[in-house]
């Protein structure tokens, strides 16, 4: 099972709006025969390629797969139907399949009186997940609100400026993390300010058709000539100020993971919305003493009002610091 | 030189005003006879007492010290004198003693006909003493500026509260490092808005004299019960918004280390004045979204006005990480 998490792990980034997914098909004697995950949506599934692999030697075998068998037809066909064609004599998965429409692929493996045990290293196998499970059960794109600040908390100066305040570093570790996420939200003031485009720009293998979708997010006009209109990503115009709603357009259109780049209008709508599942702060060791607040009025009035989240990870990157908060008491 | 380093920290925050030293003795043969370390100001210097521990085997042997031997009278006899006296055939000393003051015991050491050496080391034994040298080198105390902030930069909430922004491992970090100052300071708005005590105390056993000097900057009237006035250590109240000034006063009580814990406005005072030699940031996992900045306006309007430090430090405390920046290109 630890091999399929990290086979799973590969598909990081692509499988949108599906999970990653990992399998390892052992023969009858206990040998590996067969790996595959699952790589690109409309791809085959992890389960397909381990078989395919496998051949004939998965006869009497036993699967391990990270997530539950889909029982569902979409691109592909069900995954159970293969193992059952397959001949496999049991089936391990980590992860019981969140989304109702694919699942019940443990209880079709059942009813063909093939072994099914679930719940082996499931905590490692959710946290490769943990993005899509989290979508999947909330109903609703996970969300990261992503911000550069100087140490005083500072995200522009009073002119506006703001390039750069973070080093190349971390500007790069932006790029990275935008292409695991299948969509780009800012508000419309940040369009009218900054002009940004949105993209992922230092992977130039990235087509437009890959590239996470661009939200822009508020009623002021966009002028026809911003960058966010141009034709190297999909854009979205959301004229509504609610979170919620957001979401839901967002969540019509399959986006499982949503970046949310501010700026601190949009950020504070999402916080006081409680729509916040992750924080990225990218920290300058700089200090500006005046400009625009990375964050905008939370209504808050007193320090009782601090909005606490648990600091998950701690990472050096170049001159910057990168620092990650998760909600208290998690997901 | 190495083991001479060590012992040399054992006198951290206790020898204020001298520098911390250490020293080994070596016998002709090379065998090590004696070890001592400065632990506080008017006891016996490092060499006094690894020349005491050795006793008569230091004759002809090597005397190896983190600061060139000092050639002063103070509450002290000059320790090159004590050298000449034991008989040692050579002396190794790390750093030159940069207090005209102090200086010369090389050359006394060498007009005796002693073999002097210097340099062995020179930077790690810098590093131990790098507050005292940059305060005697600049002829001003070294200045720390300590904050504690939420991720988006505030201190306080709107009403003025901010117990507590950062955990208990922080607040203890801050009492630790007070404990290796020689003076606190804040502006007369934070005595009158949280009226601090700013005394170490975690460390019950720190008595009034060894408290670090209480200072408070403004020319605001300090209430008579404020606590910063009570009788748990000294208090030098200075009404002079000006920072050199500040240090000058402090120089002349010979403070090496202040420790400088605001409000935003004195801090941005010492900043715009390049007076500050140390930032350390205690920064919260937690937004507040408004309330009182770290730091005041430092004059900036465009992002080029952003003053840059190095990262020297990241530290986990408990739920919070401090950041420690010093100046480009060092002090």
């Amino acid at each position: 099972m630890r091999r399929a998490i990290e086979l799973a792990a590969r598909g990081v980034g692509s499988t949108h709006p599906n999970p990653v997914v990992g399998c390892v098909i052992t023969a009858a004697d206990g040998t590996p025969v067969g790996e595959g995950f699952h790589a690109v949506a409309g791809g085959p599934h992890a389960e397909v390629e381990a078989l395919r692999m496998a051949g004939p030697r998965a006869r009497g075998g036993t699967a391990y797969v990270t997530l539950e068998p889909c029982n569902h037809t979409g691109r592909t066909g069900p995954c159970a139907d293969a193992l059952i064609e397959a001949g496999v004599a049991r089936v391990v998965f980590a992860v019981p399949d969140p989304n109702r429409q694919a699942a019940g692929g443990g209880e079709k493996l059942r009813a063909k009186d093939i072994r099914v045990e679930q719940g082996l290293l499931q905590a490692e196998a959710e946290a490769g997940n943990q993005i899509w499970l989290h979508s999947v059960r909330a109903g609703r794109p996970f969300v990261t609100w992503k911000f550069a600040t100087t140490l005083d908390g500072r995200s522009a100066a009073p002119d506006r400026t703001s390039k750069w305040i973070t080093g190349p570093a971390a500007r790069a570790d932006v790029h990275r993390k935008r292409a695991e996420c299948d969509a780009i939200a800012v508000g419309t003031q940040t369009v009218l300010s900054d002009d940004p485009e949105l993209t992922v720009r230092d992977a130039d293998d990235v087509p437009a058709a890959r590239q996470p979708l661009r939200v822009v997010v508020g009623d002021r006009e966009i002028p026809a000539s911003a960058r966010v209109r141009n034709d190297r990503a999909a854009t979205l115009l959301l004229p509504t100020h609610d979170p919620a709603e957001v979401l839901r357009q967002l969540d019509d259109r399959q986006i499982r993971h949503l970046w949310l780049e501010g700026g601190p209008t949009l950020a504070a709508a999402f916080l006081r919305a409680g729509l916040v599942d992750q924080i990225v702060a990218y920290v300058a060791p700089a200090v500006l003493g005046s400009g625009f607040a990375a964050l905008g009025d939370l209504g808050a009035e007193s320090i009782g009002d601090l909005r606490r989240f648990n600091l998950t990870d701690v990472t050096r990157l170049g001159d910057d610091v990168r620092l990650t908060l998760e909600p208290l008491g998690g997901n």
